[in-house]
């Protein structure tokens, strides 16, 4: 069937929308990628896996859990071949973008390499380091692990754990054991059917003494066989939301003995006769929770960016109704309501990006200088602060900017009409894949309470005159308390604006806090009883935190057209969060009602000068049409033809209709009786009149 | 393996908070439900349905697309017979009842019945009515009927519909005929395999002449053999986000002849010469439209009251983290924020359920009104008046209503941590389900923006004195400009303050399009540049007259614990929404910084106060673990003990491992051999070294 199409095509208005952007796509993306190294790998990665099979992506909507999780370790051996041969920060970069592709097998790969290798690598000593690389850790021949942590009745609560460890003096061994259903380990990934080792996390027992959580390497499946080892039971998880190419299971253990040295003892050690000793000093663990947020964070912008590539492709190429006598219906980017459906998301999407580059930067410096320092330095306590600060922080930053990725995936879909709810769109598995990223690495929640908590403590050192780390300097300048606007609403007033709402609100949580204690609470009481001040302070403390990265990193750009159109996506940011949280910079008094009002007007204006650009910045997203997956954001305008050659592809007919014979074809034919009336069917009425008219004959 | 569990059990906590509740379940039951008639109903409907094999529902989220549209066609017998023998207002609190339990056998019923017979019932003749029931439309005997209206490229602009329907006055009929790509009808439910007929929405052409999109009944496949009739061509829309119970399709129509008389003509006629009559005035579609609106309302808060009745019940069952000395873990429930993260929530979809309660009343009393009364009547202006502020109304609650829903949906799923991820806690599939109700029947910002569009013309009444209808009679109250608070935070304050900011975020709305019109912008331009201010004064708007609806139907009950309880609950709800829009109470003046301050606490205590209630007031929802379809959730407590159960019956374990020898064993089998270095392993760089001894020794 031939179709004769209206002008311009989809593809020809796609192409309009890319004649003579105003800044250089290229320099642009560069900067966006932090280098035009990390750029070009990307894009190299991007080829490879658009043109191997395994990662093929355009029928994973219609595979089964069963194929998803086959085709996740035909992802393996290829990948097991970069591990081994390239450099980690490369191998970190072909990681992210696959995570982005493919978040079942990132998964997957990430609890191998992620979590068990990781397990070792922070718990293990150096010898027991050596043997499992020894027994094929690193190449997967020979040791393919997971990370028993989590158990059905315990998750936020590491310490609670129930699983447990006793020591046998007799044959020097762990018995490891699930001693009621709660305890059961769940959610392990890899454990369903994949893994042949796990990192179980469970109750050391030595003598009837409880010492803590510590974790033992315990075997779960024979290598050659396959078959489980004794004591271990196991079953598969099953349906998860999304990530359904990661085999998930549970473990209950019935006594499984393991030798002592599996047991990791880089900090904790065990004797041969069962003496304990513990570490001088808790370990420092920021390090390891730190790099496992940023990343979290650049996949948050990362994600956004692939949701909003579809949403504001399909926007410009997308016409409906046409205005006043305009024949050609108007682009859906054309309307104002739609540019306030997108662009500030489009801003968001770009500040979280250069926030991640930024974390990026200072966790390596910090990880650097920690690792080269030695205990005697004068700037110990310093450095210390600034990552306890940090590390803070990024709990903060994970929970907002994984929600604010979250909402922005389902704000896209709505975005899209109809056509976001089909699931070749790719918005359901992009969502349903990235909705656990609020949940797992500490529930969002609670890691918003927990940066709250330490910015209470920040707010009493400020109080007590301390001078702060970096990111929590501003509580050290009391001006900011009653400051007010400029009336500029310049990136410094911006800022400034922050600063002056978050000084406010930590300092009203502290406040909170320090009353509940002279009331009589304990100090756990006091905090829960101010967790919603604590969480306010939280949030607003990240939302400012992201725009000064933000700005920071547009400042030091040099002034071209490239640094030109992100300060304008930095002013759309700021000035579009203050709206969204405007009863702050009411209450605090940074801004009156009429310049309240002047900052919806600038955040109009400033959508309308973003949809200017907006393809062209998409396009600076670099990403693939392979990584996209969705016909709706096709890189040439292609929506229709490209939406409709999946679908066809994805749903061939079938040759013979599956229940036509068995349930239509009996509900077509049915005959009327049932909904007769019973009397007038066996005749009863004419009946009873015959009887009437005899009667009355007789 | 016997476990031994700690004390108290789920159970017996779950048991301890149902003691002595402070008011009578089944008295706050039946004022939920509108009537005990209404809650008798709906327990024997859920009974009938817990039997009925085929609306089993634990298994569903293991069954394949296919599988789950199967089922979807065995419950139609047997609904079939209800609908013709049910009364009406029986068989829409059954149909109710089902779209709780199961959405996409909802949706595909009503296609059938909401959708193809509410077009013939609105748009047919009585003698063309008359014919399609002969023909079977009621009992399906003879017709299954689905709805073609939208297209691939035109959904919300349906007067710009593409699919033709050409006169032929040689052989009485109309051609319907499918121009090009975009003009695909496109997201048929029915249409991909269980539909013989379909009401076609298409361009009528008469000589030439384009006479708007009107209404012709077309066969699409053969109801003896099912095959597809000549020129249809139809194909399966596949995988969606939700709802893969229903058949969505497409067709395409080449030149398909249909008899003139399978137009509709209830309003446009076409005589046999191709004679067009239009009706004399535009009908009045708002009833229809209303209708559907409404049942979203209550659809909404019903769904919302399913996901909340897991979260609560399993917040008060799960126990994390011990407080202080005590042994006993503190159960989710007792901590404040998460309190915060679930109470208002629960007051959310009680609110929208007595509003959905109101609006229900509300609109069968204006039906009846309508039909009964006569073009002459004096009260005929006022009741159009309250029957289309009511319609505008309708569409903002239709948006703000489902997207609370499906928000509460999500924070559900995310309050149960880790388990919510699980297919098996049935929040994915709400999700998923609910999610198309943001889009379908209008987007939900296009609507909020028509009830903004109407609420900027109610003002425009106002400042000319015109008395308003109720639902907006506020904005004829002059006082509510500069109104402030009592610092009472009672119903009548927070009522007043939702006025207040109402009347004035209107104002501003109405202002912003009056200077647009004076600056030279057309009517269209203008409403398009304000469209964030309407869009602003919908939310609160509909916000307002969501707490008014739910404070009229407290106040109106008798003084009794179930009304006290309920007010507690409208409190929350409102003072709630108030800290959620808090910028525009500051901004208006309504309430001070310090006021705000006491708000926050109020919500605070008020959670405090909901939470003491919080398991009698789940159990007021009447909703049964069937539904419900959530081991999470179970009204027994047996949470751990119902999930393991589940996840056990819906994975059983394979006899073989479907890929170890494919792709597990040659991995732990393989050899290290690519790691090594290519010159060691050819001997390369010993044979180099003799060769140099060699040269030395020459």
């Amino acid at each position: 069937m031939a179709f004769p199409r209206p002008k311009p095509t989809t593809m020809e208005t796609l192409a309009m929308e890319r004649a003579n952007p105003p800044f250089n796509i290229r320099k642009m993306s560069i900067a966006m990628h932090g280098s035009e190294k990390a750029l070009i790998l990307k894009e190299k990665f991007m080829a490879e896996i658009a043109r191997h099979p395994a990662f093929k992506l355009s029928d994973i909507h219609d595979l089964s859990k069963d194929e998803l999780r086959e085709r996740t370790m035909e992802k393996f051996a290829s990948m097991v071949y970069f591990v081994t041969n390239e450099s980690l920060e490369t191998f970190q970069l072909r990681m992210q973008l696959i995570g982005i592709a493919d978040p079942s097998f990132w998964t997957r790969f990430g609890v191998a390499y992620g979590l068990f290798l990781g397990a070792l690598r922070s718990g293990a000593t150096p010898n027991q380091l050596s043997y499992w690389i020894d027994r094929g850790v690193l190449g997967l021949n020979g040791v393919i692990g997971c990370f028993a942590m989590t158990e059905l009745a315990h998750g936020s609560n590491v310490a609670g754990l129930e699983t447990t460890a006793t020591f046998d003096r007799g044959s020097d061994e762990f018995v490891i054991h699930t001693p009621h259903l709660g305890a059961t380990k769940w959610w392990i990934g890899g454990a369903a059917s994949t893994a042949t080792h796990a990192a179980v996390f469970a109750q050391m027992i030595i003598d009837g003494k409880r010492h803590g959580v510590k974790t033992f390497v315990t075997q779960l499946r024979d290598t050659k066989t396959f078959t489980l080892m004794p004591g271990v039971t196991i079953g598969d998880i099953g349906k998860k939301m999304g990530r359904d190419g990661i085999d998930n299971g549970y473990i209950q253990f019935t006594y499984v003995r393991v030798p002592r040295a599996h047991m990791l003892m880089k900090h904790t050690q065990v004797s041969r006769d069962g003496v304990v000793t513990e570490p001088p000093l808790a370990q420092l663990t920021y390090g390891a929770l730190l790099g496992g947020r940023t990343s979290m964070v650049t996949d948050s912008s990362n994600s956004a960016k692939k949701a909003l590539t579809v949403a504001v492709r399909y926007a410009a190429v997308r016409r409906q109704f046409a205005t006043g006598k305009n024949e050609l219906e108007t682009q859906l980017l054309d309307y104002p309501i739609h540019q306030r459906r997108l662009m500030p998301l489009v801003a968001q999407a770009i500040a979280i990006g250069f926030t991640g580059l930024r974390l990026q930067v200072m966790y390596e410096d910090m990880t650097q200088a920690l690792d080269t320092m030695e205990p005697s330095d004068p700037n110990l306590n310093d450095i210390l602060d600034k990552l306890k600060e940090t590390h803070a922080t990024s709990a903060g930053l994970k929970a907002f900017c994984t929600w604010a990725c979250l909402d922005t995936i389902d704000k896209c879909r709505q975005s899209c009409g109809g056509h976001g709810y089909s699931a070749y769109s790719n918005f359901p598995l992009m969502y349903a894949d990235f909705a656990v990223q609020c949940t797992w690495e500490g529930d969002n929640t609670i890691l918003s309470l927990q940066a709250g908590r330490s910015l209470v403590g920040a707010w009493g050192g400020a109080v007590k005159g301390k001078k702060l780390a970096p990111g929590v300097a501003y509580l050290n300048d009391s001006s900011l308390l009653s400051a007010k606007s400029d009336s500029s609403l310049s990136l410094s007033d911006i800022q400034r604006a922050w600063n002056c709402v978050a000084y406010n609100v930590i300092k009203k949580a502290a406040e909170e806090y320090v009353a509940l204690l002279k009331s009589g609470k304990s100090k756990d009481e006091a905090m829960e009883k101010c967790s919603q001040s604590r969480f306010i302070a939280a949030k607003v403390h990240t939302i400012g935190y992201i725009f000064r990265l933000f700005k920071e990193a547009v400042e030091e750009m040099k002034d071209d057209e490239e640094s030109r159109t992100l300060r304008t996506v930095a002013k759309l940011y700021g000035l579009w969060q203050i709206e969204e949280q405007q009863g702050y910079f009411l209450k605090y008094g940074y801004f009156n009602a009429q310049q309240i009002d002047k900052v919806q007007e600038a955040v109009d204006a400033l959508c309308l000068e973003v949809r200017g650009v907006a393809i062209p910045l998409i396009d600076s997203f670099a990403l693939s049409d392979h990584i996209i997956n969705s016909p709706l954001g096709k890189w040439d305008g292609s929506v229709y033809e490209s939406y409709f050659a999946q679908v066809q592809a994805a749903n061939p007919l079938p040759k013979e209709h599956p229940y036509f014979t068995r349930l239509i074809k009996p509900l077509l034919e049915r005959q009327n009786e049932d909904m007769e009336d019973p009397g007038s069917a066996m005749g009863l009425d004419d009946e009873l009149k015959e009887i009437e008219e005899e009667r009355k004959g007789e």
